[in-house]
């Protein structure tokens, strides 16, 4: 007779970069687990978590299908397992693929999603707050998508004139989707919109570059840029980008109303 | 002679919760303030972390401005102050209007935005992964910005078949404007689209209700609620809302290839 499984599975953001921006909730799946899988880099990421009565396995770059098999598998025979994505699992990180893998067994194991800090909050943090009034996160990869598919999403949300986020922005062997996009956006937005490269975001290395979309080299974008486009609201206030949720900039400021938080 | 003030203010997202989602340097920059300000729920928020030491500004609602001028204020004066909010404070918190407050200052002390765990992605977790292949953040409040314009953003948005995390979507004085957006979404999504709505995300009381464009009543919504609507590759996969990034449905699961997590 088979019982209940204390096996599970948490899919776990660890957050941009080192452990500053990484949650508790995190920190203790990651803890707690007897099999940590991940992709190296971000099992390194995480490393000052590990002990060594810990099962580790390191998965590598475009091995994800079977580091999510793996991870169930583990949880479904019994074990407690994180699997670690940097940022949050759920932007673009290993949560998708791992939930459509459990959805298809016959019987799944408890799973779990853990979120964490994405890339575009800890860029929003460094610049100030350019994502203050209304924003869209979006790849630039074409990678899994059609590339018509990715251009019609980046007009019809660069058109609301919304700040931007764009994730895998450019890559060495993928540059003239940013060539293109960069000049559908001086169509829709305007030449004279701020962008921001942020490089490395929450990470030691992290350094931001300032330019507009008139001005912008896309050279100097990388994997490891986070790209920022300001919103309609955005402006430059002393060294920080910020969105102001405003009709229209106060000439004398008044006293700011109650907005609730989240 | 004034030397060089060693005041700072930190405007900190505590994360949409308790504990579990807050990060380390959110805990650390409260723990180590002086001054800790903010609207009285988002301080017992981190009431966990505070000393009889400590000095507590507890704000009311509709007195951001105030608030804001205060923390700026403590920190120019010496001190090492801590401004919360919950959630991301750069995702309609309190980071936008303080540092354009701070701009304005002749001497301003030094500011630093702390990035959080924002509510959208706290819901996307409790959901599953409904934010994995491009989504757009907005509020659904007039308060500051005019009707037209919130309307004119969300038809942009919709019409770019990304998914949405709408926030601030009704309150008990603002309600036909939830009618209006769910009316335009079905004529641009379809009634078929699924929806959720998330209560209380990140919170002890949190709760889901699924449903979507055609059946969703929205009396259950309210200023608790972050409603959710599935972009074009949104599906449900067992009990999850999961985006798939991917060119069309696989008939047979195909290996999936490598796609940088961030």
């Amino acid at each position: 007779v088979s019982g209940v499984s204390r096996g599970v599975l948490l899919i776990v953001g660890l957050g941009p970069g080192g452990p500053d921006h990484r949650t508790a909730a995190a920190v203790r799946a990651v803890m707690e687990a007897e099999v940590v899988v991940g992709y190296g880099p971000y099992v390194d990421q995480c490393a000052d978590l590990l002990d060594p009565a810990q099962e580790v396995v390191r998965g590598a770059m475009g091995e994800e299908g079977a580091r999510a098999d793996e991870a169930l598998d583990r949880a479904a025979a019994g074990a407690v397992v994180a699997l670690v994505s940097s940022g949050d699992a759920g932007v673009y990180g290993m949560a998708a693929r791992t939930l459509a893998r459990a959805a298809s067994l016959a019987d799944p194991p408890r799973v779990d999603v853990v979120p964490g800090v994405t890339a575009a909050l800890a860029a929003g943090a460094l610049l100030g707050a350019p994502f203050a009034d209304d924003f869209a996160v979006l790849s630039l990869s074409d990678l899994h998508l059609e590339w018509p598919v990715v251009e019609r999403r980046l007009l019809g949300v660069a058109s609301s004139g919304i700040a931007l986020a764009l994730y895998n922005p450019r890559s060495k062997a993928r540059t003239w989707q940013l060539d293109r996009v960069l000049a559908l956006l001086v169509q829709v937005r305007g030449a004279a919109t701020a962008v921001a490269l942020v490089h490395d975001a929450g990470r030691e290395a992290e350094a931001i570059e300032r330019a507009t979309l008139g001005t912008i080299d896309p050279e100097r974008v990388t994997m490891r840029t986070l790209l920022v486009v300001a919103g309609e609201s955005g402006r430059d206030v002393g060294p920080w980008l910020v969105a102001l949720r405003e009709a229209a900039p106060p000439v004398d400021p008044a006293p700011l109303r109650a907005e609730a938080s989240t």
